[in-house]
């Protein structure tokens, strides 16, 4: 049995993007999933790396250094016990969520920079093409207010994709495959009568089209990273390869 | 006389970061200016987004129209009214924060989420080359656990032009001209004792140079961004134009 956790973050129960999440939560039970969720702005999940939430953190709180701390004494802080019994027992994860800023909301920054501990989730030795979580595969379902043409690699409102790259390449970190994003251009002023109706009538495809999109994730195509193999010593990629490291490169 | 605002964003006081903004304080107030200060972990700032925060959301929390409503009303939330006052005031805004997950800590992004308030800090009209801030300036001073060749254009840590680009942009949708970031890498086991003298020593030199950095901000060059006649009524690039918009396009 496939089991598929789903990482909601909008302030908003009846938001487009929390129907966008439930329309997956169906779509994956009809499919015989084992669902699991993470609604973190109801669950109030809390977003902020501190020394608060470990034990003892020494003369001075050293994030890593308390994270594999706490993950070697058993330690871990019980929200985040929690969110890592989910990740490790998924076999994909499902990140629903608007675009705010040229970024994810805070409270999902958070929940990476909280939850991917350092000492349970990677190590040295265990990271991108040796990571922990090699086979297991992520996907963004993703709403921006700007239109498909800013969002575009050419767009004013910032490439769609370097925007995602930085999430994406956290879960490359530990080893997931990332799909390729489910994109909703447009969506700002559902709760306001101007946009109502025509938000409403994108949204109701958007639904009616989620089990297609639940259905087609195993051919889905994964956003491409380059392999250890392809950086030198330093981390410098090598002169015959192509990159993917750090910038996207659009010929078109 | 300058008044300059400066943002830390990491949470431990005896930190390299801390450290570093604390010679950015220092150096200001030699230099003359009135210094205002953002400690947002030590504030204990919540970056969390969410309709607690405002008095009346109606049937569901749009956040958007939740801040132009506040904005327009006089009913901004505390804490963003003060932090909204420090902005304002600042004819410099100097950041000081970790790359954690190729990005800001949460917490930072989240003072982007909710600081940057529509309606209080930009409108439609007023955005871009018509933003409310122009003639300010922004800083980042950043550090990454990683390599400077690891977080080159071409290393595996991603390039660090283009994890930092959102903020940068985000800053330039207000008006402000964002300056060429101040960098140090490999800052990472400071409260370790295997890498304590060597970053003690990395840190000696960072907080002897910072008046410089400082005294050297009037020069100092700005990240390029496109000008809004630069894209088309659809927010495209035009063909004869460089692009700065979506992503860092690296020839060398």
């Amino acid at each position: 049995m496939t089991t598929t956790l789903i990482v909601l973050a909008h302030p908003e129960p009846r938001s487009f993007n929390a129907a966008w999440a439930e329309a997956t939560r169906a779509a994956c039970a009809a499919a015989g999933d084992r669902v699991l969720r993470s609604d973190l702005v109801q669950m109030g999940f809390d977003p902020v790396e501190a020394a608060r939430h470990y034990r003892d953190t020494g003369d001075a709180f050293d994030p890593l250094k308390a994270q594999e701390t706490a993950a070697a004494a058993g330690t871990i802080p019980a929200d985040v016990a929690a969110e890592l019994e989910k990740l490790r027992a998924a076999d994909r994860v499902i990140f629903h969520f608007p675009v705010w800023w040229f970024g994810p909301p805070a409270i999902l920054k958070g929940w990476f920079d909280r939850v991917l501990m350092h000492g349970a989730t990677h190590s040295v030795d265990e990271r991108f093409d040796t990571g922990r979580f090699r086979g297991r595969r992520a996907l963004f379902c993703v709403t921006t207010g700007s239109r498909a043409t800013e969002s575009g690699f050419d767009g004013r409102e910032g490439d769609i994709s370097m925007l995602l790259w930085p999430l994406a390449y956290a879960l490359r970190y530990l080893g997931f495959t990332v799909l390729e994003p489910e994109l909703v251009h447009g969506v700002h002023g559902y709760h306001r009568e101007a946009r109502k109706a025509e938000l409403e009538a994108r949204l109701r495809t958007v639904l009616d089209g989620q089990a297609r999109v639940i259905a087609g994730l195993p051919a889905r195509a994964a956003i491409p990273f380059n392999a250890d193999s392809d950086f030198d010593g330093a981390g410098r990629l090598l002169p015959d390869r192509p990159s993917y490291s750090g910038f996207i490169r659009h010929e078109g």
